[in-house]
């Protein structure tokens, strides 16, 4: 009988982070002070983060090891398993191989906890007993919570307040893992009250909520700041994932001509493709594809400059792919990859060329996901289904190609809290977002006058 | 560094499902035509259902091989892993070793399509091309929906009207999975169209879906009836889940002194208890324990006596725990829990000492899955629940003891689609619900002068 999944026993759990930084071609640009346009060191984020992260930040040494108390939380979901898709094969009729990692096991139901564990492990460790993050739809909000619930800290979220009141299942997950949630804007920073003054209706947004958990932990000694994704040190976590797919490959007796993630902020894609990208600087021959939304084409039609991370200009400035701070991407399903800039990491790999990347509409990436859970089961997310359209059409290029591929994707999470984005599917209600030139011009503006990274 | 989980490959999925019919000390009394009082052929029950499944209701084979068709599509799940609750029995204090069986891992997240898919299989095989059915909460309608979606069948479901208003994410599982899908009572039945003329604004109840299910399937010769709990077959199909339990402890060397599962209609309970009861019948000592709600305690005050499945009297007379068809149970958050019956080999292994019941309050139901949330990380479903907390309290009553005993437990499916009674339940909203002697009474009425079992 064909195989249909490839498991790691627990004891084969990697014990090492792979990263990414020590085998780039040419080192990364700086993360710059945005007052004196000099590099970030490690006492101007000291009041944010604990120290192991910081240096985790900058390090250039290509494993880190994955401490005890995290890999014990790890095993609870971990090692995830990866699937062949044979039926998703048969029914797109094509000649090529697919398969996929799926990170939606986890009890939050995404790749999220990878890094929300470790960041939890490293504050609590130095001391910290809380943490302040922000969420946008509440995927990276309930896997912290999740994460400071098993550490034993307390836990903040900031959540959009659009979100907070159309999203009310992930915020009962947070809720359930005992954390304590706020609308944001909120009352309880300056930032939040500074635009409930100006717009006590404001909806929020990721930037607004970022802002107030910064503030948050900024103004408390016993908290800091947490980050679902762009920082290296976040990606850095992620690549657990990628750590395991390697082996599994193996023992599906393949290796993958193409790999396939969705990018937001780029750390579920960074965390399977990293440890094959490392294979490719080595000099194994992969296409490694990043997908994201037309809505929000930051590595398609960005450019690679320093900005700000955050839209009212708090973070320090980062070199990366960008569509400009102030590009607020119209509200499409695929909440998590609503983000004007890309992580550090992946923007200099696409530099290098080391990666290629694509744009999709959201309906095009809904009819794949339908097909994947008509065929799979499984019920995607509207994030991972990106990386599900990807992966379809780099079947269709092999077939039309004459060649048969071996091609493998993050299925990063589950879609159980994005129902009514099938129901808008099925309704035919989902609008399809393309940014004309003008729109990436106007928004592009923003940068205008930052330093250029070299 | 301690075990977690312990998982069995795909090669070791079981074979064979195991039927307990075959060891019961006297054989179970047999269904009654309501009419005649006679016992109820495979001639009566063609029109509803495949021919395989009628001689699988009425086996006395021990073991029934599972199709190849199934197995490839067990394998999209299973085998389901099997962990041990390290950091619960730590938060319990408990010196006990608790496991648990997880069937949230299955595409619809519940042990459902155990059955649904080999209902579906067998149904195809015979050729028909579709399959009506009912549904409350919507577990079985979406689990009968992604069946039918991936062995190729149509599938019409009606669902309880409140559900179908209140549970929009259940319903969108359902749709996504391409099930058309209607609230009962609906007009598209007689029995829909004669209760919305009494009553428009009727909510339904699992009784009229049942009638509408049935009356479709008999109406039609391509269309067949399925039912998610309660049958003989039904329960069958779940015993994968002890068949690959049995394994598991194995591998954990171990082996439970005490087997706990919830019972609404029976299925998962059987489906994890009936092959480790193969075992007990054999002479092995363990405590098999069945949790149901005070709210609906059909094992624990119920009688074993002839009464209908539904509340409209169109099934056969089945010998079960029954609190009177008329009975309908307060609207508590285990919707999966709430019905008025027990499935005949349930009850029939508690009236032989087999098996023992208890019944217990929502909110202590709810204090136990929490408690899980926060050490295990999975978000239990409530009709899991209920085993979590038979678990717990067992663990307690060996420390009690001055015992160290090993207890297994299903938890049969995780809570992504009820985060709604997990609000409930942190706001001070749940209200328990516990019966006095004289609504059971008033209940049972309803069976007075139907035949009474042998």
């Amino acid at each position: 009988m064909e195989q249909t999944k490839y498991l790691l026993d627990e004891s084969q759990l990697p014990r090492r982070w792979y990263n990414v930084a020590a085998d780039l071609p040419s080192a990364p640009a700086p993360v710059l002070h945005p007052g004196t346009g000099q590099p970030v060191g490690p006492d101007d984020l000291a009041p944010l983060f604990p120290m192991e992260l910081i240096l985790q930040e900058v390090s250039t040494e290509p494993e880190i090891a994955i401490p005890e108390e995290v890999l014990e939380i790890y095993r609870l979901w971990r090692p995830t398993p990866l699937y062949r898709a044979r039926r998703l094969e048969r029914a797109a009729g094509t000649r090529s191989r697919i398969f996929y990692k799926y990170e939606g096991v986890s009890p939050p139901g995404s790749h999220k906890p990878n890094t929300a564990v470790a960041q939890a492990f490293y504050n609590k460790r130095e001391g910290r007993t809380r943490l302040a993050t922000e969420t946008g739809a509440g995927q990276w909000g309930s896997a912290l919570a999740f994460a400071c619930k098993l550490i034993g800290l307390e836990c903040k979220v900031y959540m959009v307040r659009i979100s907070y009141e159309q999203k009310p299942n992930r915020r009962s997950l947070i809720q359930a893992w005992g954390a304590t949630i706020v609308p944001s804007p909120s009352e309880e920073t300056q930032s939040g009250r500074a635009i409930l003054e100006q717009r006590p209706d404001s909806p929020g947004s990721l930037g607004i909520a970022i802002s107030e958990a910064v503030e948050d932990a900024a103004g408390r000694d016993d908290t800091a700041y947490s980050l679902g994704s762009v920082l290296n040190h976040v990606l850095l976590h992620q690549t657990v994932i990628g750590q395991e797919a390697l082996a599994q490959m193996e023992l599906a007796g393949a290796f993958p001509d193409v790999v396939v993630g969705c990018v937001g902020g780029g750390s579920n894609f960074a965390g399977l493709a990293f440890p094959f990208l490392r294979e490719k600087i080595a000099g194994r021959e992969i296409d490694v594809l990043a997908c994201e939304p037309e809505a929000c084409p930051t590595l398609t039609r960005g450019v690679f400059a320093y900005d700000f991370g955050d839209t009212s200009k708090l973070t320090p400035l980062v070199p990366m792919h960008t569509l400009g701070h102030d590009f607020v991407p119209e509200p499409i399903h695929a909440g998590g990859l609503r983000y004007h800039g890309a992580a550090p990491l992946v923007s200099q790999l696409l530099r290098e060329g080391l990666i290629r990347a694509e744009a999709y509409l959201q309906t095009d990436v809904f009819a794949s996901a339908v097909l994947f859970a008509e065929t799979e089961g499984i019920i995607p997310a509207p994030e991972a289904s990106h990386a599900i359209h990807g992966a379809l059409k780099a079947a269709r290029e092999a077939d039309e190609a004459g060649e048969e591929r071996t091609i493998l994707f993050n299925l990063s999470g589950h879609g159980h809290f994005d129902m009514a984005a099938y129901d808008n599917y099925f309704a035919g209600k989902l609008e399809d977002v393309a940014l004309d030139e003008e729109e990436i011009e106007r928004a592009l503006r923003a940068i205008e006058g930052l330093p250029t990274p070299a």
